[in-house]
């Protein structure tokens, strides 16, 4: 019979907002000991007053110690439950884009707090990143055959978030076999995904409106990528008539994948790649009296939790002067953050600083979001994570 | 010659970081004081040690009682500097539109404290907003002449921003004959634009990017347009394939306008209008248990003022609220506030609140803002005053 795990006097405020976390203080452990529930345990979450407001899953070992799957406290977490919400996620995704590669699961986005699922065609590529999440892990996979009878399903479970809740990391093919390659197509433009051992699920979808804004930008540029990855900006913006692109990382792996993507779109002419550290490379290109008409700033996330918020934004705002220097007389810098700690008027803060420390003058011409296929949901504002900034920097 | 403006000690941190005002507080009214200067006065502003800051127009009789409009102290506001700064305004928007129909000055966005230009082809509509713009009326009117030689230039000097200033409402001719209809084209769609008589300039070009997302999501979907003015949201719905769009409006001729606009584009039977408030229209359609899958919702400021930010949220509440009454089982609510009081994350708690109150879910999947031709200036918080949220709401 499913636990029941009680909340103390008022901590029911953010669910009834319509939140989906607990976090361990708020449980009454007097009447409902968090020790009694093991890792991912499914629960009936209940008011001070007893009253049900809904199911979750239960990690006691996480500060986030419980998250709700529905507020139908009699829903059971089985294959149907992930079914239905895979068909909902789907029908979204079709409303959006023609093609069938995007952000699946965006987990709290999509209600399914803890997962998420990209889809690279017929390959779908997961993540479970708490307990409850890996408890599910044969529902969820029977619910993928079921809705999308994928040829190749893949965990990717190396994630930070799986290192918080105190599971191990895998990387595992759980069905199908891998093509030798994965492609996509996004705005229009071909690549190669390096869905085993590239970052994160293997390709970066949330940036794809961001990157189609600056698409339109380009033509005729010379556009410097800095930590181009695989080169989803670089590429895209030859593709879109740069006339130069330089994208630059730390990864040679990855840097070969830029160049393999170029030469897949018939760009290899035009998208140079240079190998080493961000900063470093800034400085180089300075110093050689390099110029661009355009650069992107995608960098990881400088700020993983509150307390580096300071460190944090001291580095943005020190890659953003570097790379502000580098522009010509009139020119464009795409600065984008996906420090969900990095509150959007921070990061124009940061592009304020940049600009007047070196008296030159700014203008925010577009502010992009992550796009549609990572759901924002209203009551959690953690879901809300990507920023990007357009700016016209120029001397008067 | 020119007077000096000296401000208190560490008065000049903000102009120092960017900003381009001066408040009448700030200023040092012994060493200088506001009644030796005259509304619209050219003035050097100094800092408490005498360091020159810039160049500025002053109004003694203003909260803003100083703008900046060159950080050069030997700058001369004359015509030579309107045409440089025309000539900046102009190369961004032919950048970013292939069409002359956009905002061309957006006040200190272009660095043009209180002066808002849109332009329809060779029609200009201008706005001279504060004392100091007026007072440079003639030096602007020959700027114009100079970089873009149009055909008209109108005077929509009836802004709320010209009483603050203590000026009068004016609206003229000032060059030229106006043609018959002023037509513009807007997302691929054609309009006939107000100038006279509409609201503001007589068109919003602010929304064009936000339009044109939505304008991907109506294919098929039967639309409701609240505060739908002269149908830029409306009919680009229309003419992306909506399958049905009510335009509702308090104004009768701005629904002439629509009506108007709609059979411009061979929309005539797509497009119906009602006439009347928006909360009573939007009670009136529930009550004919009638039903929407896109709700559009562009209402006019609620906040005008600080002050006004508990009732103005409140209202922003009620009207999101019934809105998301009149949708389908699975609909998308386009909920926009032109309020720079109405910070983003406040607009996302009034989806938030909307949605829980009906016990269904939201996804955000846009988060919108301003269009390139009307720039943020990175330092003045105030030029950032648009949000438009995409809301998928839907039923679990």
């Amino acid at each position: 019979m499913t636990q029941r795990l009680r909340l103390n006097k008022n901590a029911d405020r953010r669910l009834k907002a319509g939140h989906l976390w607990i976090y361990s203080n708020e449980v009454d452990t007097k009447e409902t000991p968090l020790q009694n529930f093991t890792g991912g345990e499914t629960a009936i979450i209940e008011a001070s007053n007893g009253k049900a407001l809904g199911v979750a899953y239960v990690n006691p070992h996480s500060l986030i110690c419980a998250r709700v799957m529905s507020r139908d406290p009699s829903m059971r977490l089985d294959r149907s439950l992930f079914v239905h919400r895979f068909n909902q996620a789907l029908a979204l995704r079709e409303r959006l884009f023609d093609k069938p590669f995007y952000r699946l699961i965006h987990g709290e986005g999509d209600l399914l707090p803890g997962l998420v699922i990209d889809r690279f065609g017929d390959v779908l590529v997961v993540q479970l990143n708490t307990a409850g999440m890996q408890a599910l892990s044969e529902e969820i996979v029977d619910a993928l055959e079921k809705v999308f009878k994928p040829d190749v399903i893949v965990f990717r479970n190396d994630t930070g978030g799986r290192l918080q809740e105190g599971l191990e990391a895998n990387v595992e093919v759980a069905k199908g076999t891998l093509p030798d390659d994965v492609l996509i197509e996004e705005n229009g433009v071909r690549f190669v995904v390096p869905v085993l051992d590239g970052q994160k699920t293997g390709w970066f979808f949330d940036h794809r409106t961001n990157r189609e804004w600056l698409n339109r930008q380009v033509a005729g540029k010379r556009v410097l990528d800095v930590f181009s990855y695989v080169g989803g900006w670089g590429v895209q913006a030859a593709a879109s008539g740069a006339s130069s692109v330089l994208c630059v990382d730390s990864s040679g792996p990855a840097l070969s994948q830029v160049a393999r993507n170029a030469e897949l779109n018939g760009l290899h002419e035009q998208v140079a790649i240079g190998e080493g550290d961000a900063f470093e490379a800034l400085a180089a290109l300075k110093a050689d009296g390099e110029e661009f008409d355009v650069v992107i700033l995608d960098p990881p996330a400088f700020i993983k939790k509150r307390k580096d918020i300071p460190s944090g934004e001291r580095a943005y705002a020190r890659l953003n002067r570097e790379a502000m220097r580098l522009l010509g007389r009139d020119g464009l810098l795409l600065s984008a953050s996906c420090s969900m700690h990095l509150a959007p008027e921070r990061l124009m803060e940061v592009v304020r600083s940049s600009v007047r420390h070196q008296d030159r003058h700014g203008q925010v011409i577009f502010q992009g979001h992550q796009a549609g296929d990572h759901p924002v949901h209203p009551a959690i504002p953690e879901t809300s994570y990507l920023k990007a900034l357009g700016v016209r920097v120029f001397r008067d």
